[in-house]
């Protein structure tokens, strides 16, 4: 390692934070249509950042829905390619009025950067390319060869990288593929994750009457559809929190007894998660722990729902329609596909009389399962250690980033999943944060990991 | 009966039909506390309005809500008095977007005036101010003493006229009482009604999280407010359309044989109802007809329910709150505030582990039971029949008003209650309307009406 490419990130701090609140800026939400324009500012943002740094053959490639940014640096001859991922496309910053400053003017407060994308995926994303900038101007060549691509259409499905990648394999041809997008274990356990969800979206609705009734002049003659819709949900989940729709575990991979006894020794502390969240207590599905359930278990979320009327004081109607978002994170060997048509069919078989139902699948990804006895994990931990100066520990996903598996499936080689966020950092929540240790930490981590796999093959 | 008041009514259409518009183009919603300056702007309307007809002693009383608008006429010696209530508040407008016009500019399309207001209550309550207008411009008199109020709360709960009354049970003392606030059978039958709903409204919430969580980072660690509360809501009726609310039929007055058989001989066209309503079918609950349910049994209806992300598009959260509006019709002699007591204690009895629920009660009132075996509504019902030039059937009613238990209860008289409405008048709906043929009809039923009444004791 050269001394000169941390020193270099040491005394770039300043300016590199002012790069990342420049992309963070950008409102770029995929999943508003009337965001669009944000988001290709993004990519365009992003593709000069990449020439600034000193990648090549750097473009936009067309998909079918928001461009993918794309750059390389292909000179270390025998050395090993590694692809690198990341999305520059973020949540809805939605309610925006719980944020304590605004979701696209990054504000430091207590050593943290506080902006909707400024963990997930900006923020972790960036340090690589501050890490290649720092090789770049100082030893004038990286210790490997670099692919590096950006998609922006990660938190709305991956559609337009899915069709892409598959169809230009040769394109993405790599020894190891690099992912920042993931929160430590907690604040002093640094993580590489080995297990990724899939993810199945749904939108429900659920008509009634051609417009909404008098509850008084039509009550007891019609079917309310957002009863209907709530015995819809209801029928979801048991009281144990067990998933109703059938044959939905035929295909979940069970955790080994080795995970559970490993997952036992993290000491999770369940109060502290239920303070930060706020909840008067943890739940989970029966037989599991919360970390078990979260990491190794499918769950299922109503991350939505509206109708009638929702303003202030009483309105007495029978709604005409009824509307509901529904999640479902998939575990391995889940199929995604097999599970929208199941749902589906689930639904509609609980449909009431009097009222009609229609389900939406609104996007697809199958998860991921890594092995963890593989040398490019290996090298990539051990550089991060040295970068964030802690211990760091293997662990599973609740999350999901689909486009991981469809990279895996096509590009069969090993995933290197590190992570800089914190599990407090609000992930599609208000007041989204990144501790800016982990962001400096993240970028020499990254320097430091370069050179390791250059030692591996 | 002197011609001259039918001939003046058929003489001033046109300009109470103007007269008409102009309360209605005022936006009095009393459920939205920013609509206040318009809801006392119509009592003054309303004020000057009976002033202008030529009642006597006009005056706004004061409550500890919006006003009441009061006026009498009491020189028919020695005949009897007449209470006539109604309503100078209307429902919100919402789905704005329904609207072929916009609410409160009232537009005439087919023969009926299209407007909020319309028919609930504008319409109907102006009726009985033109029909005084012609006796007092015409024969310089009325035939029975008559005193008026208006109360600006009945969409809201009715809570100042609900205390008033009570404490001036002199000040409104009477023989009997008249409303029109009620729909005609269908466009052939015109219809006194002889039981009104009691009605009890909540508003419930169920918190989980102090922010929404990513569904990702933190599914299968806590329960879903929006699935606690679908839970909640499923579990207040069963399939069959039976509540479930512990002892909620104890007190439930049973539909009569005779008034079963009489519901049966009305020969209720469901087809049609469902046809305009735009459902697929009628459902109600079992053992009971579409029509008996809505008349003889307490409905429960969510009237809005709303929590998480509702925006285009996919989010991935487990929102922190989940918040529906529930309302509940009663029927004789069902106590609303034991139904609160109940509710309440069932809604907090199925809240699952995890998060909390929280139930507030925005209104209540009782059902009424009007004995249809009386003079007074005898003779309203036949001129009434010459009003309209149609034959006219006693019906019950799925809706409310709950101010006219209290009346019942403090003035202990007969009630009349009188409908110039048609069920597809769009209640509480969009595209409101009311038939000009029923208008002006019900000016002249009301004129005829008072002579009826002079001659009852």
């Amino acid at each position: 390692m050269q001394n000169s490419v941390l020193e270099y990130i040491e005394k770039n701090r300043e300016r590199h934070l002012e790069e990342l609140k420049n992309i963070i800026k950008i409102p770029s939400i995929s999943t508003q249509p009337d965001k669009k324009p944000a988001v290709l500012k993004a990519a365009d943002f992003e593709l000069a950042h990449f020439k600034a740094v000193g990648l090549e053959n750097c473009q936009l490639l067309k998909t079918t829905g928001n461009p993918l940014v794309y750059g390389d640096w292909l000179h270390a001859a025998d050395k090993p390619t590694i692809l690198i991922y990341g999305h520059y496309d973020v949540q809805p910053p939605d309610p925006l009025d719980q944020w304590k400053s605004p979701p696209f003017e990054p504000t430091i407060r207590d050593g943290n950067l506080y902006a909707r994308g400024a963990t997930d995926d900006k923020g972790q994303y960036s340090t690589f390319l501050f890490a290649i900038e720092a090789w770049l101007k100082t030893a004038g060549k990286l210790p490997i060869n670099i692919k590096i691509v950006l998609e922006g259409e990660e938190e709305c499905g991956s559609t337009g990288i899915a069709k892409y990648v598959p169809e230009h394999a040769d394109f993405f041809k790599c020894d190891a593929m690099m992912v920042a997008d993931m929160p430590w274990l907690d604040e002093n356990r640094p993580a590489i994750s080995y297990s990724l969800k899939g993810l199945v979206y749904f939108e429900i609705a659920v008509k009634g009457s051609s417009h909404d009734l008098h509850s008084g002049l039509y009550g007891g003659m019609v079917t309310n559809p957002l009863q209907a819709l709530s015995q819809i949900l209801a029928k979801l989940k048991d009281n144990n929190g067990k998933i109703l729709i059938p044959n939905f575990y035929d295909d979940v991979l069970p955790m080994t007894a080795d995970e559970k006894k490993e997952i036992a020794g993290l000491d999770f502390d369940e109060k502290t998660t239920a303070k930060y969240l706020g909840v008067k207590e943890l739940f989970s599905e029966k037989d599991f722990s919360p970390l078990e359930a979260n990491w190794t278990r499918p769950t299922l979320d109503i991350c939505g729902m509206w109708g009638g009327y929702t303003g202030v004081g009483s309105k007495t109607i029978i709604p005409a329609e009824a509307h509901a978002k529904v999640s479902i994170r998939l575990v391995p060997n889940q199929d995604p596909q097999k599970v929208q048509k199941s749902f589906g069919d689930y639904v509609r078989s609980l449909c009431p009389p009097g009222v009609s139902v229609a389900v939406d699948n609104h996007s697809g990804g199958w998860p991921v399962h890594i092995e963890r006895d593989n040398a490019f994990l290996k090298a990539a931990a051990s550089a991060y250690e040295k970068g964030f100066g802690k211990k760091l520990v293997f662990k599973r996903e609740g999350a999901s980033i689909p486009v991981v598996a469809t990279f895996k499936s096509v590009l069969k080689v090993p995933m290197i999943l590190v992570g800089l966020g914190l599990p407090d950092d609000g992930y599609h929540s208000p007041n989204e944060k990144i501790n800016l240790s982990h962001f400096y930490g993240g970028i020499k981590g990254a320097a430091l990991a370069f050179e390791a796999l250059a030692e591996t093959k």
